[in-house]
């Protein structure tokens, strides 16, 4: 542990190199749910091409959008890792409640604000710099490297499983790696275990041919915002529970150990009324802490249809619209749960207007990852070394849709999840940030493993 | 009816000049709803007031928005009638559906598109070049008439509330005829004998103090937009049944002379599919024409939250609103009705959320007036003759929700609604269009009316 402090020099000395970089990196809007910032995504891939290239890769852009695929096998007689990381960002919207613009990268003494700081440029950024520590230190990497950074995160890896199935086998490797995740909080490091997986579909409710006037026609035909929430409301119930036939089946108890140590989280209502501004909610019988990580669940993201503008409007609009997705925990299937969505919704329609759901996601099963590979003890001796406190290991609600095949297309390899953000960072959201003490640490924690893996 | 040709003679020479005229008056958007366009508002009753002065009214602008208020009494010993009408128009949205501006006059040789074209100031137009026949013919019009025309009407009327209040002492008449209302169709003359009432409210959901990641955070707070959809499914039932208490109590049976005319009407599913495009729906134990004239309904016209643009983005809005309005008939309390509805939003709310009601419209009660009043049949002698066929007199879904407030300021007066729209002249709706048939048969049907109320 002697090198601790020289570690700590070499972040201290290159602090604004490494924001200089991040800042580019956040300035390209990576937008990959639309296509006019399909450009961006190209541009982002090609500048993250030249900063793996500056450090010895080879690189190669994959497929469309662009899959940057970085090699480093300088190492012989070491373990191989792979990266896999996201360069693509979340919709900014909505643009008026963001303090500075989402892609005009802001630094305060506190933490660095842009769409991506936290998900996923930051944690990304923050291997390169590791990565940097040891060419400049000792001119070669601890370990060989893939390095597969994807631009369609976000929407469903389209581009990835098709580059997967043609180069999945060249990236042979010991254990995969993933900087996208958060800490339960700041000061409780924790590792993530378990992500849910993700179906997700754009409901559409078709009415008449026009809008009509609604005193006219009010009466005789169907309103379809009515049906649109008639059939939303179904899904759930109060008890927080979803209502698709047969949806709960392959759902797993809680296991017993997981509760033990999620016990030692302070994860209580006022935990998470700070963090969300609202009063704790949530599926009957379970902790908070289950309900996010191991627990199944439908939200509504968007919804629109009818007059939206100042004033009153009398209409029966043509039409209306919402998306939705669930999250799923282990043994449940996406393509089932899908197709039960499916049925429910035209069940549940009323008569008169017309229902299509359309997928708007790849969709991706659940995934976990043990905690007894040495990879992952690497990862939390890591973690501790550089926060001071060992890491719990956490499920976490989120979903990375691409990990499980990822996994199986690496042959199962471990994978550690080994993430920086915090659940302040306001992912997802305005004003998305990533803290520098949580930069400047993980960044030295990524040192500590990569030292790590390499003597394994 | 020796003049019969005469008249349509004069009709057919003045018909360019009469377009002209309706052409200058719908490129007002004199949309009261958004506040931006309060400038084209008060533009829109100095040309109003021009074209009064025109034809030898004095004119005063009342209130803000302005009620254009003209008075001719150059008929002694004649009867005196009021004209109400409105020149403000419901918001043009969604622009894209238009197939030209909607402020930008279209004429075909079938009729003339535009925001206003049927609601109202093409009727209202109609009046002003009956009165023009007079005058160009006669050198004088056969009543004394005061005329109020107002800029508020698609929004509840507040600023002739006010006005009426002061004026309507002055006001003294015998009759007040309003063109403001539709045929049951083209070739099946209908005069309107009641109008349905108005409660209109924005409803809205407020949970999370920012989106939040749907994956971090699904499963801990309650989503607004899921709160909103079961508050606005609750409202009504698959019967078509409205759900707030004691809603129906005041409601009286249809009667049976009403049923008996009605059902010579071919208000069929096939009429009203061919007008709306969809299946024909509603509460169930009523024909249409009654879940229309006679039935009360609620109706939903817009619903937004979240994230609305393309692609997928996951997470839990801050908020989610709606529009919503109830149509009323006799005896039922727009008061009463507002309370119970806002009630009953709350009882509803999951807990979780907070939940408001805001109102956007005065609000009225549902409107009837009687066929047996002289003026009542002038004016169907009227429609018979320029139409070749008797009126039904039909009770018609939509509200003019300050005509109970007149009808009361005036002294309990006789109303009579001779309205020329079409119920396929897309009112409230993207390409509204009034037909040409209409506006010169309607006009024919005016300068009748004028010659027989000046004889009464």
């Amino acid at each position: 542990m002697e090198d601790s402090p020289l570690i700590r020099d070499w972040i201290n000395g290159h602090k604004g190199e490494i924001l200089g970089a991040l800042v580019e990196f956040l300035r390209f809007p990576t937008i990959s749910a639309q296509h006019k910032y399909w450009g961006a995504l190209e541009e982002a891939a090609q500048w993250l091409k030249g900063q793996l290239e500056g450090l010895g890769f080879s690189v190669r852009l994959l497929g469309e959008p662009p899959v940057v695929y970085g090699y480093y096998a300088k190492a012989p007689n070491k373990p191989t890792l792979l990266l896999y990381g996201h360069y693509d960002v979340q919709p900014p919207e909505p643009l008026e409640l963001w303090e500075s613009p989402p892609f005009a990268p802001r630094l305060t003494t506190e933490a660095i604000y842009a769409r991506g700081a936290s998900d996923d440029k930051g944690q990304v950024y923050a291997h390169l710099a590791a990565w940097r520590y040891f060419i400049e230190t000792y001119g070669e990497l601890p370990v060989n490297l893939h390095v597969v950074l994807e631009g369609q995160e976000e929407t469903g890896s389209e581009s990835l499983y098709v580059v997967l199935e043609k180069h999945a086998p060249e990236w042979r490797c010991d254990a995969v790696i993933v900087s996208d995740t958060a800490f339960f909080a700041e000061n409780i490091p924790t590792l993530t275990v378990g992500l849910r997986g993700l179906v997700y579909g754009e409901l559409s409710v078709e009415g008449p041919a026009r809008d009509l006037h609604s005193g006219t026609f009010g009466g005789v035909v169907e309103n379809p915002i009515w049906a649109l929430c008639v059939i939303l409301a179904a899904l759930k119930g109060p008890d927080g529970r979803v209502h698709l036939p047969d949806f709960y089946a392959a759902v797993r108890p809680v296991a017993k150990d997981e509760r033990r140590l999620w016990r030692q989280l302070p994860a209580n209502a006022a935990h998470y009324e700070a963090l969300t501004g609202a009063p704790l909610s949530g599926e009957v019988g379970f902790t908070p802490l289950e309900r996010i990580g191991i627990r199944p669940t439908i939200e509504i993201h968007g919804i629109w249809g009818g007059y939206t503008g100042e004033g009153s409007k009398t209409i029966i609009p043509t039409s209306a619209h919402a998306k939705l997705s669930l999250r799923l925990v282990p043994h449940q299937d996406p393509a089932e749960v899908w197709q039960r969505l499916e049925e429910f919704i035209h069940r549940m329609a009323p008569p008169g207007v017309k229902v299509t759901l359309r997928r708007l996601h790849t969709g991706a099963p659940a995934f976990e990852t043990p905690t007894d590979s040495p990879y992952y003890q690497v990862a939390a001796e890591a973690v501790a070394k550089a926060f001071g406190r060992w890491p719990v290991p956490l499920r976490e609600g989120g979903s990375i849709p691409v990990l499980t095949a990822l996994h199986k297309a690496l042959g199962g390899v471990p994978i550690v999840l080994i993430g920086f953000g915090l659940p302040t960072d306001a992912v997802h959201s305005p004003n998305e940030h990533f803290k520098l003490t949580q930069l400047w640490q993980g960044i030295e924690a990524l040192i500590y493993a990569y030292q790590g893996f390499g003597k394994l």
